[in-house]
């Protein structure tokens, strides 16, 4: 039994704190509303009034808020978590922060004797309640280890790939793959409507093929519901292809592909759907095809 | 026992002809290149003289052909295959045709009470072998509901998704998924290698979670081992894209993915490519990056 503590109980934070809460872990949790952590307060977990006052409760911490800056306040504001981390404990960020931010904030812990572990996951919430998710894991070996045996609480897939940043350098893939995936299923099944076949049967033929990806499954199924209910939404999708090519400025890279397809995640985020599925990109081509969506 | 006919014994017609055989139909082929056809001799297949004779032998002729106009030419030139059809026969084409073209082909033929089904497919030359192909058809419900046993032979998922041409705008749709699931999994693998990171590993992560797909399994892993031996020819994946892009035009529709790659996989094409696997795409995105493929 460990003592742990998670800041950022969302959509995504709080299925997985639960996982770890109900596996027999002490947790202390901390949440800006405190209607967030009711369900954890009931199943025995200790709310506490500040990111601080969780960190000094914990050996290993886990963060799960939506980008860069949230991540700093949690950390280095007033009463912040990063002023009550004891020394030798782990900081996890299971959260989409840039590499580069990633690669920062470990040197900075490190100077405190903090280690941090990048984590960002795939899978969706009804990954994180299934305690399914792939997690793509960053930071020192040793750290990675003591971790492990909490990931695979709430996760599947579980890859250490590399030092510090590298895990989030698997998210931007993985978003990279993701939002092609998403394009391409979106212009197909436009097509195939406008060329008056039954879009939903050209799912089916090409689920059996080289085609087949979980993108066609379960996004293909929710375009031909128009069913958008998130899921991941459009506007974190658009953020996390935001960081993908800011690192490729960074870095003098040339991704026409992941350009392409954040351009039509920011004109559905423009269009004022930001809060759907980010599967409704497929509303984009069909109003670049004059279709109503 | 039916009698069958089967004409275009390439890279994927060969096994299916040889499947078709071996299940214990009476099989007539004709080729070009005598050396195409010792294998079908050899288990008791009939060789003939042209695809006029081929098409007199056949209650269903199978073509399967690299394009529009080696279609036309199998059919319509002299000693054609059109003028030895029998009333009430079929011709299944299992070639990658464009929409169009098999449209006006399926009148074509109805003159002379000849039914077309159009069934291209997709799985590739060990699909083809083990005969598990992904199978998109076309055309009238009762010449599919005929040859339905002989796709079962050769193939594993039969979908009938329409009318005439409704195979082919799914085999269409199929490129599209495909050409921008390589796009995606081409470009994370390049951005991950340039950020530092094993892109092995960043595969490994993606293939657990909604990154998931056969071209990151199948593709990524030869692009991560250079390995280029087709596979599905990238000369015949940008001919595709191309039929694309011509429906698409014809239909007033902007595709701004498919087009995306379909230049991407002509750069391929241009630099000399074409014979190799079109996963050889990651190609392009490294020369974009300054990198040596």
């Amino acid at each position: 039994m460990l003592d742990l503590g998670f800041i950022g109980l969302g959509v995504m934070g709080q299925p997985m704190a639960i996982n770890l809460c109900t596996a027999g872990h002490r947790l202390s949790v901390y949440a800006r509303k405190p209607t967030q952590s009711e369900a954890l307060q009931s199943i025995g977990a200790t709310v506490l009034e500040s990111p601080h006052a969780v960190a000094r409760a914990a050996e290993i911490l886990f963060l799960n808020v939506s980008d860069d800056a949230a991540l700093e306040a949690v950390l280095f504001s007033a009463n912040g978590a990063a002023s009550g981390l004891r020394a030798d404990s782990i900081v996890v960020d299971m959260g989409t922060t840039s590499p580069a931010y990633t690669r920062q904030l470990a040197l900075r812990l490190q100077q405190h004797n903090v280690h941090l572990i990048d984590a960002p996951v795939s899978g969706g919430q009804a990954g994180a309640i299934a305690g399914t998710l792939s997690i793509m894991a960053g930071g020192p070996e040793a750290a990675f280890q003591r971790v492990l045996p909490l990931f695979e609480i709430i996760g599947g897939g579980i890859v250490h790939v590399g030092d510090s940043g590298a895990g989030q350098i698997a998210k931007a893939c993985n978003q990279i793959v993701v939002s092609a995936a998403l394009l391409g299923v979106a212009e197909a099944l436009t097509f195939a409507r406008r060329q008056g076949v039954d879009a939903g049967k050209v799912r089916q033929a090409l689920l059996g093929g080289s085609a087949y990806s979980k993108i066609l499954e379960i996004h293909g199924q929710r375009m031909l519901d128009r069913n958008y209910q998130p899921g991941f939404k459009a506007k974190l999708h658009q953020k996390d292809l935001g960081i993908v090519l800011e690192e490729a400025q960074i870095a003098g890279m040339s991704l026409p592909g992941s350009a392409l397809a954040a351009q039509m995640m920011c004109a559905l985020v423009a269009a004022g759907d930001g809060e759907l599925d980010s599967s409704a990109l497929i509303n984009v081509i069909q109003q670049l095809n004059g279709e109503t969506p």
